[in-house]
């Protein structure tokens, strides 16, 4: 990250198509899955080149002219997905060779996963001719890219904006998943990749291109396998060199297991030493996909953490006492608030039934100048490295607080310019919503924090669970 | 529970006002929290008898009539909340003695949680008085009842129908929450006590009473502190016996310790003791709010499982993988399909890249047919104990898979039906939602669902560690 221009990464041209051709949209299917999927996806992305559809019948699909093959088209294709049948793979793959294409992106199941002997062997045939002819698969099995910049999608309602967030996914679900939260909570990526099976391309060579990319700051992944230990391992290493990583692997229990080799082909390997190797890397590993999204949150949003002592200011005793044994048990400190910093609260903080120890218990927040007041002296304490604010919507008292919405953007200008006067972050838990209308304000609040560069976190167990992983991520860098 | 008409408990007269007085709401206060609070909900939830004001010079207040004095009042005044400041407290309790009101519930915070001795020794003297006199006290420092059948309401929103899970709790914010959550995936309540320091009224009290209760069939608690040991460990062991019991238990940390001391006057004590105890009385100790919502649910919904062995159901193979990890991790089971099965299956779930393995990962089950065709057999198999259907809103393809509404109003009839009919388990998971028009959708299918006796639970995860407490309550059962 510190040589002046870095060059292109090798594997560059598979993240930039210029032409893309979709072989198997079926011409009477409702869009949805499979072909007439990446037909929508990619239309509402705005991909910016053109869309060719390869049918054998079909004059036009949804105002797309269609091709009998390949050759039919008189322009450069440089990317194609395949949804047809397995069994039609192996003459696509030649009509791509025959046009020069650059890459195939198999959608198309049906190979090694489906634990027929015969299926994986015609999946090894594909990818050995496809390597003589200096083709890249993506894939079987996958759902392929999300790439803003490019504008591709793998899904519908990917939004084009890019970010630095990049992730490897041996799911093309999960991905989609991580997208789909992740996005609402301020998370833009830079490249999004969903690589199933990994015949040709696997989890060590996209490691290994987001190491390099300039455009990707961090890393994180879903694998369900190892494939190629040693080279994945070093590709993990070098990842984990140059940027923060957080990996989520699945099949850590037998049925898990299991599951994975039903899925992508995958055999899990033993978690002791891919948990090894994610340490020697610097690499997290999280356990669920709510704790990658978790993480990518607080690495985007927090970044650092002078160390583990957190303040909790919000409202209720309860929540008060639940937050603290949460943050404890994440590893986190809850330190007592310091005589002239309770003098200060006090001020403001007098109601019998709160506390201006730690959590503080308040509801002088919601009054006027309230929320400052109570969130300067605790920004300013020299004993407190975070400050994390929990709130929720639809529940507490109505009336005495006031509309919310406009009180809540106000809120979220509020954290963004302390957390930037202080120099120290200030996190936000938001408390699940029961109602539609109460959800709506949630992600009016979440979008406002996240524009003023506050990390949101839907509990305050989730929030102490990713600040602790950026803690131990820093200890592993400091090792 | 098996004597024919029981005799109502002893405390029963604390839960069944026939009018009330509220002292301590401000003139000019805009109703929210404290005295103006509970008016409003009182009000929204419909309490049948007078709600009498007590107020220094205010003639009216929200249209109620305000009288200087209890003793002004001319009718019989049953339950008395004090709102006022504490130093008032003790006039007001005489004027209680004098009325010959049944029940005083101090709002009003101040007391030994402040940790000043002189409060402390204040409160001591107001519980001596009141026991001399007759009269019985909730809190202080706590929100009190909500009892549907009765119309009381501590809190707005807070329904009027009533159901089987009572509640015992130390925080009002957490009964509220507990409430909050819980309403909308099917729970209703008979009665729920926020009872705060517990100074004449303590958790023994209400364990005691709900374990007698007719009207209550599930106990859930929220503790801080250990209050009179011996006396609640035999409340505790007669409730466990009597019904299902989930207590959350904080202060397990030594900052969540802190953090109870400084709310309710609590002392924590040792969770060593406190797990022995709940393991002696039959009683699950759950670790988080959260949870404790999802076992209320878990045992009004799926109230007995024949053993370990789930199937899980649902389109995506990341999140089934995943799925298998959490279950398997939880303590649950998945069987592998039996061939007879996997041949029904395998006639609507032919696509490639899905699964007729366990999980079942199939895109058939939204197709026409396709939702009992794929439940069916799974329901019919000798090797299933549990089935776990999981869904979500607003991601997925578009188009394909009709409109939602519909479509979710049938599955949820149709998961009822079935579920009647084997007389086997059927669970549904309902994964997190990220625009409010998916929530709006997503929380009308769980309404569907618990309104067919369906358990709906916000992740896979959570799903199978709510059925697996209930295992765990049944082993303990057994033993």
């Amino acid at each position: 990250m510190t040589s002046p221009v870095p060059a292109a990464p090798a594997l560059d041209f598979v993240f930039h198509p210029r032409s893309i051709a979709i072989a198997g949209v079926s011409a009477k299917e409702v869009p949805g899955f499979g072909g007439g999927g990446f037909v929508t996806s990619l239309i509402e992305i705005g991909f910016r080149g053109p869309i060719y559809l390869i049918h054998p019948s079909a004059p036009a699909i949804r105002g797309l002219k269609c091709y009998q093959h390949l050759s039919d088209i008189p322009d450069e294709v440089d990317y194609v997905i395949s949804s047809v049948n397995s069994r039609f793979v192996p003459n696509l793959l030649e009509e791509c060779i025959a046009k020069k294409v650059r890459v195939l992106h198999l959608f198309t199941a049906g190979f090694t996963e489906t634990g027929d002997a015969e299926r994986a062997k015609m999946e090894q045939a594909v990818v050995a001719r496809a390597r003589e002819a200096g083709i890249r698969l993506i894939g079987p099995n996958c759902m392929g890219l999300y790439v803003p910049a490019s504008r591709l999608a793998m899904m519908n309602g990917q939004l084009p904006e890019s970010g630095p967030v990049g992730m490897v996914s041996q799911s093309g679900m999960n991905a989609g998943e991580f997208v789909r939260y992740a996005t609402p909570r301020g998370i833009r990526c830079s490249k999004v990749i969903s690589f199933g099976n990994g015949a040709d391309l696997n989890a060590a060579d996209f490691f290994d291109y987001l190491a390099d990319d300039p455009e990707t700051e961090i890393i994180m992944a879903y694998l369900e396998g190892i494939q190629d230990g040693p080279r994945l391992a070093k590709a993990i290493m070098k990842a984990g060199e140059a940027k923060p990583v957080a990996i989520l692997k699945s099949g850590r229990t037998v049925s898990g297991s299991r599951a994975a080799n039903s899925h992508t082909a995958s055999l899990a390997g033993s978690l002791q030493i891919f948990d090894a190797l994610c340490k020697q890397a610097g690499a997290i590993r999280v356990e669920s996909l709510e704790e990658l999204v978790d993480v990518a949150v607080t690495f985007r949003f927090v970044k650092k953490l002078a160390g583990p002592n957190v303040v909790v200011v919000g409202g209720g005793g309860g929540a008060s006492v639940l937050a603290a044994d949460e943050l404890d048990a994440a590893g986190l400190k809850l330190p007592a608030i310091l005589p002239e910093t309770q003098e200060q609260l006090a001020k403001i903080t007098h109601e019998a039934g709160t506390s201006v120890r730690n959590p503080i218990d308040t509801t002088a927040m919601w009054d006027e100048g309230g929320f400052e007041g109570t969130l300067r002296p605790v920004l300013e304490a020299p004993n407190i490295d975070i400050v994390l604010h929990h709130t929720s919507f639809g529940g507490g008292p109505v009336g005495r607080f006031g509309d919310a919405r406009p009180r809540s953007a106000r809120q979220a200008e509020s954290l963004g310019k302390l957390q930037a006067e202080y120099g120290k972050p200030i996190v936000v838990a938001i408390r699940p919503s029961t109602t539609a209308d109460a959800f709506d304000l949630a992600l009016d609040f979440q979008e406002a924090c996240w524009k003023n560069g506050i990390a949101t976190y839907p509990s305050i167990a989730r929030a102490g669970i990713g600040l602790a992983r950026l803690l131990q991520w820093q200890a592993m860098r400091e090792a």
